[in-house]
């Protein structure tokens, strides 16, 4: 029952050709039917102008065209995750005005760019050039969700200096995206260096027992530096996100 | 080299009795030596009245009431965590006016509460009633650092009805902190309902296949839910601190 | 809102003394306030006369009195999983009629016992002396949910001459609960033997490599034999809620 | 010794020809010999009519189609699962009958479909559009056993209202099979919401600590609705037979 | 139906009171039925005289005196392995002439104890004086089940050394079960060595990355020295079982 | 030094060219120089006559042929494991004596086969038609190692009446090999069956949660069935090697 | 703040220019920008002539290609590792006098190479033929670093004469890299054999319950030998690494 | 055939009593019977006053007792590891010269202290106060093995103005041994900060997903700084032991 049937409802009751008994009997299974659409509206304030998400991996340039194209029709910013190169080619014969980061493996079709806005700079950091990948899908993502984005490249545990001598770049962040493979240990260094929120994204970069990234995942939830929450291995988009919500505060 | 003896050395050479090339000789070893201290002021501006914090496990009563005199002598907040009930009641024999939540096992000796600042409240949930300790570890550790809390216990995702019963408590909040053990599906559903940051604890409740709560933690860092930050197993204490950080923004 | 505040709503509008308008202002929020209580039904054919389960597992002998007490009031049939002999003692000397079986570590008081009923037998069938307290948690559990129950116990694949000799008890199961650790092997010649559901019960009896019981979950979730579901290990109670939804169709 | 050579001993007993004794020493192998075939005559009941499988994965297009010829000389229904679409196009040049399901890798001959039977619907529903192929691996499954099927997909646990909004299809269903990957939470929302046996699937859909399938996996396993019963990571099939086996009983 | 029925169905049928189509018809369930006891005789031969085992973990004094006491009246040898000093003391008090072995945690009862026999020699070697308790379990139960037996202790691969200059003994047996914890590296030097069947039990002894044994099972199992059939963690008495029946061929 | 420069200073001491101290210096290093070759003649009973064996995986077809030209100049018996189709061909260009056998992509060359010996006949067992590859891969190898052989496929548990009627053969073997992947329960019914050693090879054949294998492997070591020694996951091979030990003893 | 700009600061102050409090509050930052560079020579006196190192896997043929041009033209020793045949080909064109080893995936480009320096031999010794290709990279590496190197490859436990007939070789080594997969067995024989450090190295050679080296890991992190060192799986530079700083102390 | 009887043989020889054919004979086991003892002289350098090592783990006091007084006759240096305070106490009224260290669960009886030897200092460096337990094992272990000693405590890479302060410390050391629980990260920080082998200690300080030191370990394997040696969780007496032959080379 939607809204109109319901409005419906109320005048056929008001206007005496239905019983209260009849209406609350029709109401029963209301408010499973409302609860689709009008009244769960999460993430509807960020979602202003925000782009529609596709993640690629699985999908084919087909696929993932006809998709673009619905939403395309009616405006919207659109981001690709996970797109490789080849596909990606195949998409932008039919989107010109898309735009494509190869390491980053993202597409963007922007026609309204959401403006700046946020408590401050999301800072992206990452600890080796392996992990440019994810830190670049993580940076793209909060440019198009509207942050202002700083970057702090190559500066893992091993050469601390590289670190410490950007100190004042992280200490004017509002909150932090710390992306490491190997032994993980970046977030906890930076995380105990300044007193905002570090979203720490663990990175597949590394072999042996590195594991695919449980080795980092595994120290990014043991970090002994308070105030650090951990997302999925090589979830760069899904970091973004959160720093997001976080700066909208 | 410290700030005065720094200080000392400039005046030095102002005065003439230093040489500039002996006073660059001086200054070799001072960026190392000047980092200790005055120049990393992390978690500072949080920590104006801010509980110390005493991690219980593995240490004695006699331990921790040591440590406990000496931060008590400067007039600190001071918060226990893990604290079993048979050390609680010795370390308040020493500290009468030490409060002990049995449930969450945290202690707390509060000279000068901190006031409640911070953009909105935090709202602690949980799953089960198997897994209020950890909720009350995060809830007694966001007050006592000055949050406005809130909490929904006992919401679990087998029966809905409760948590959506509850739907304007979720929308309301700043920051959702969500408690699960077993599947941990939990976070993933709140996530869903609100555009808030989810801060997820997955707890060490269940048996068997639950394997002293990886299936939960895994399940919340694989969240379909964007916008999750996942912490370590049972870590309430570090949920509420992340919490905090992203309240304060 | 509740259906009686719905229904002074309805009669308000029907009467004139309530717009239209503002009746579906009224009923912005009824979806989510109202799927509290009345509409999720789930389980409510089942439950008629059905015991409360309480897991015993983690509260203490006063604890679970309370609750039982409260339960008790009302008349409820009332069933405590895990439940050690200690416990069990200090709780029957509040409810001397409640029955306790230590091997399976269930204690039970059933004022009103649900007369039998479902399609047909379920068995439950265990490998080895061992897996006996989960398969009998399996079996109270199954009665007194209300299915007549059958037994085969200690007939363990290493000695198939046993499991062979009692073919006809298999064959006229309707459901057929199989509880086995170690190599958790009985499940599948189990389902070879039979064209009804299997459900399967690993349970953490072995050592050494049988990481309790990990190795008997994954050879049942491996099963050559269609028709196995698996519940968690050492899930009796788990697997005799299911085989009562099968039995009840 | 069959059946025929054990009637040409009785009848050589009879007339005398043979002794009690000689008797008895020629039935000593008995039992081994005869349980082949004539007695365990497991899920003849449902066979009837009822599809051979062919597990596709691992058998050259070849090979399966050597195997289906010997099937279709007996008129008897085929089901190939697994199967890429390369060697389908190659099956299918043999056999131009038989249909292929690109989606679910599924591709069934049916001289002589089964009719609709059993006590209700399996009401096959899935989490997200990724775990589609494994959801229409057991819906064409369960079809072609003869079972009324219906379907609900892509409603994740994310977005909650689109799996309430259709809550009467939910409560209709005799069998449910849920089918998820990522956090595998959505069997424990349905079980929730049902009183009905869920047959859960957990899908290798994911990446990084979705580790091919395990954190859905488990997350089933520890659920928190009693009632469900898992099958295999991606086991579509089995899933289907599972739930044939229980709305036939 | 047993053996005595069966005959007397076949005179039934010789002298004229039963057709062949009743005896048919009676024999139906025959194969299931006489499956049990006569026909599967396996480990008889080896069990002449063979003492019977109980597995003591996780059973009582009682339950444990219960059992033997059955046993003792039939003049069995027994085998208790798994057993504590604190129950075997109250074992022997009713059953004095047990003898019990502390290190071995192993009790026999031997009223007929087994003459040696077999083709050769059992040869336990083990690593290190932690490994001793496994190694004396399959000792014992290798010399019970009446092999000639020969040890070889504390001599692993660290030391190598101490294992060369017993080579004598190494070349001359006819089985070697070998026992080591820790890297479990033992094996393959042994079965570099020989000739012979090895028989490899890892052991839990270690910390940290031994995982309560894991890491020596996994290195048993990627042995580079072919001939090496590997055995559960800590499982003595199967690899003495297993030697016993390789010495016996 | 090597045995003839051992014997020239022997002579020397004896012609009294040598002091005895310089002959004791003299042979100071003499022990662990001595060790190679000459001493450790293991496996050189067995050898007689025996394969060389060249592991194929990771070699190419030039680097196999290289080593087999050395060997076959010897007129040593070959035999490779592991070798796919495509390089076979290549290596049968250069020995067109040499024969493949594409299951168990196993390929040998022998100039002077093996004449069968042993106490008894080798049984090589498995559980499904996708586990036949490893199977065979023992066969062959025992066959090549001069055992009779005899094999019994596709008698996996689900299909218990498979196996049973075929009870004879499997009491008549000396050493049983039991081949099984998926929940890997083969071995446990077989070593229940008969008083012989097993020797059971996990294989990796499965999906999801059979793990490449861990599954099988995990049940075969946890066998409540005594007797059964366990292999390396698809370790054909190592099971017909230890198992022609066993033979030959 | 680098150097140049800290001395003319003090020379203002001393000018009189500055005033001590304007110094102190210019230098307020000057500890973290100074730490870059200047003060942190770590690996200074080892990296003096010391070939950079290129990770190759995952790098593009024009990638490194690029980073070499840029290295080369300073006139720098390059060292790239893991680096495939074809990449190499291509690399190999712009630099002709770069040196290639396919086995070690190693390429070498040398305008000035170390003379042999520290304080003995790095000893570099593997188990069998399939870990030479790690082997080499370590001997590379060595080699380039500037140690002397020898090797002993292909000495696996499982045929120990040929280890201990090169005991001597063993013994006068400085450091000793140990390289092995499949059971990882080789440090414990060899720390146990000498008294110098071994620095073990695992492979993920092997296949099974190898799992990618884990299995050669834990057997070396669990070595019952003292004085053994582990390094990843398969890092066969670090090895050297490591080695090169003992050789150097 | 010892020394003895190996001189006998010559002097018989040189004698002509025995013919050279004869003595070859004799010496046909030599190798084997001479590699004990007299040729395998590892650690002897080493060993010259080094204490003995008993792993206490597992012993009772006694046991610890009996060992100690044997070597004590012999005016050995003793060094008892994982002792709990109870057999400490137990073992020193036996012992009264024996010091025991409480943290470190370490007993030490030197009669005969070794004097500081080495090529520098050994520093123990570790991350918080909870793994002061297992770096003092090796500090004291480090002390009794004759090396100059210093220590680093409490200086994790959550306050890394800590460390950094003490740069000269750390520069200064011959070898570093990195003790750290959590996430692991000192040693890649302190291997990044210095050109000396680092020798990292994971222990197993933590909780929830540390899993007993494996999130520590794997941190330390895959560390992005090199010249990093790993060995077993909690093993500071191996550091220790490490240590020592780097430090003596």
């Amino acid at each position: 029952m939607n809204q109109k049937r319901l409005k419906t409802l109320l005048q056929s009751l008001k206007m005496g050709k239905t019983t209260v008994e009849e209406a609350l009997e029709a109401l029963k299974h209301y408010p499973f039917e409302a609860i689709e659409g009008a009244h769960i509206d999460h993430h509807r304030s960020l979602r202003k102008g925000f782009p529609e998400v596709i993640y690629g991996e699985g999908k084919s340039a087909a696929q993932i065209g006809k998709i673009m194209e619905a939403m395309a029709r009616q405006g919207e910013n659109i981001l690709v995750t996970r797109l490789d190169a080849g596909k990606a080619t195949a998409v932008r014969k039919k989107f010109p005005k898309a735009v494509f980061y190869p390491d980053a493996r993202v597409l963007t079709l922007l026609p309204n760019p959401l403006p700046p806005r946020g408590r401050g700079t999301v800072l992206v950091v990452c600890a080796g050039t392996s992990d440019i990948p994810v830190a670049e899908e993580a940076r793209i993502t909060a440019e198009v969700l509207g942050n202002p984005v700083a970057t702090l490249y190559d500066v893992g545990v091993a050469g601390l200096h590289r670190l410490l001598s950007q100190h004042k770049t992280l200490t004017q962040a509002a909150v932090i995206i710390v992306v490491a493979g190997m032994e993980g240990a970046l977030p906890s260094v930076v995380g105990g260096l300044v007193d905002k929120p570090v979203v720490a994204v663990p990175t597949s970069v590394g072999y042996g027992a590195s594991f695919g990234g449980i080795s980092a995942l595994l120290a990014m939830l043991n970090s002994c530096a308070s105030g650090v929450g951990v997302v999925n291995i090589d979830n760069g988009f899904g970091a973004a996100f959160l720093a997001t919500l976080i700066n909208r505060l």
